[in-house]
């Protein structure tokens, strides 16, 4: 295929845009930050600063920005990459949002002669890098066929889930509700081991090997004995998620009573200036609250 | 070892009674029902309904009842098995309870000559059933030594967590916590994609292989895809499970704010009816609450 435009070169970007250049696709970059743009182009890649100078002539748009708001920017705004496109090119939209603004984009899309591919990923920067990240598409046929190199190069896993768009990011938002909702409820309980007394590392190989296990406590727990926040997701990531999850709970009138308790504890954890820190960090709010001591690192 | 008593022959007690039986053991059963009695005997295996009766010349009693309080009936109650025990015989204690209230059995056990292990176990009827249980243990050299044989054929894996009663108890509670509050996020989950109209079979198979998947969510949303809330574990085990976590929660003044919400969905879900259906019910109540439909079943 012809040429691949990434937008948006955060942790998540810049590893799928380094996983499709290394897979020889012809990769143009974007992003609004100049370091962000270096760090692409140290690989040897073009990056450039307009969605719409870098669409020019693009077979296909893959956007990983943070939310719809900014994908609609990339795509639709003063600079968008909407307007440069071909008929018959494919936007292949990765960012968590809600199932209603998936379908506004990808009408807006068709109006237009594009593609849209509702492909929110999951998985995380390491497997971005690495070209596994999973991807919950929904879609088309002709659009997972416009997208079929890109997903081969960026994703282990391709989910089909159906030929709407709305339909992937609705998956995404599940994941999204249990991801948060396990987070803070690793954070909660590892907290109150450490109220109880107990080895914490013993409790994370006791509750790994457990019912009580989860995805999530398996793999941010160790940060927190590790002591380590240092930032692999970060807690504002939940509280927009975990914010969207509550919205469509609003808007479609359906009671989140545990989703949106997590979401207010990412949200105190974030107040208490932990926003950009590991999302991990709902443990030292927790610790905090609950007057305990968490694991220190000697420094 | 001589014999062995299993008191309590509900669905693990009578599980571990067999297998103990399997294993060539000289085990005697004992329930208070005429029916859980009946059903043990089948296996050829002697059931009575004192537990001082059973305990006479035993060298170890197996306590799987369902709370603190009927272990300390069945010890030191009126026909409580302790005073039939000689001294050095074992008490293994697998309720689970708080580990203020297993420091105090441990201790009237001390007091009569008797080792006492605090030794919940993990793992369901199924597993307790093929001798396969996850015992979280804690106690005295000793009273692991005496207790070895038991273990050996009730246990898959042996947790030795410390050396005196009590950590054994808060490992199982900090279990307990994440597993009741992986069942209501599970349930408020499932509910919730039913509501924005996704295909639950495929929700189930992409989450079990992303970062929203727990090892309750695996295991209980079958119950709800199949409409079948036969129980499996019951929605009161787990009222009184997490009732357990926000008593000591309150008594060592910790918050444990999602623990203590998804109690009020267990108690909420046996308020509506279900206490004795299967815990996955939970999600019957959200659907209820959220004017939404699950799969039912062709009757």
């Amino acid at each position: 295929m012809g040429r691949v435009v990434v937008i948006g070169l955060g942790a998540m970007g810049l590893g799928a845009a380094q996983s499709l250049h290394r897979a020889g696709l012809d990769v143009v970059g974007v992003d609004v930050t100049e370091a962000a743009r270096a760090r692409f182009a140290e690989s040897g890649a073009v990056a450039m600063e307009s969605p719409r100078e870098a669409a020019r002539g693009a077979d296909a748009v893959v956007v990983l920005v943070v939310n719809a708001a900014q994908t609609r920017e990339v795509l639709f705004g003063d600079r968008g990459a909407a307007t440069a496109l071909g008929k018959g090119s494919v936007v292949i939209s990765c960012a968590t949002m809600s199932p209603q603004d998936a379908r506004a984009l990808a009408s807006e899309c068709r109006d237009r002669g594009l593609h849209y591919l509702d492909a929110p990923v999951s998985g995380g920067s390491v497997r971005a890098a690495e070209g596994s990240l999973t991807v919950m598409a929904s879609g088309t046929p002709e659009a997972f066929d416009a997208a079929a190199d890109v997903l081969a190069a960026m994703a282990a896993t391709t989910y089909h889930l159906g030929d709407e768009a709305g339909i992937g990011s609705s998956f995404k938002i599940v994941n999204q509700l249990l991801a948060g909702v396990h987070i803070a409820a690793a954070c909660e309980a590892i907290t109150f081991a450490a109220k109880l007394g107990l080895d914490l590392a013993k409790v994370y190989e006791v509750i790994t090997k457990s019912a009580g296990n989860s995805w999530m406590f398996e793999n941010r727990i160790p940060h927190v004995l590790a002591d380590d926040y240092t930032p692999k997701s970060a807690v504002n990531i939940f509280t927009k998620d975990l914010g969207i999850v509550a919205a469509i709970g609003q808007r479609e009138q359906f009671p989140l009573p545990i989703a949106s308790l997590a979401l207010q504890l990412f949200t105190a954890t974030a107040a208490s200036g932990m926003g950009k820190d590991d999302d991990s960090s709902v443990a030292r709010f927790m610790a905090s609250a609950g007057g305990v001591t968490l694991p220190k690192k000697d420094r």
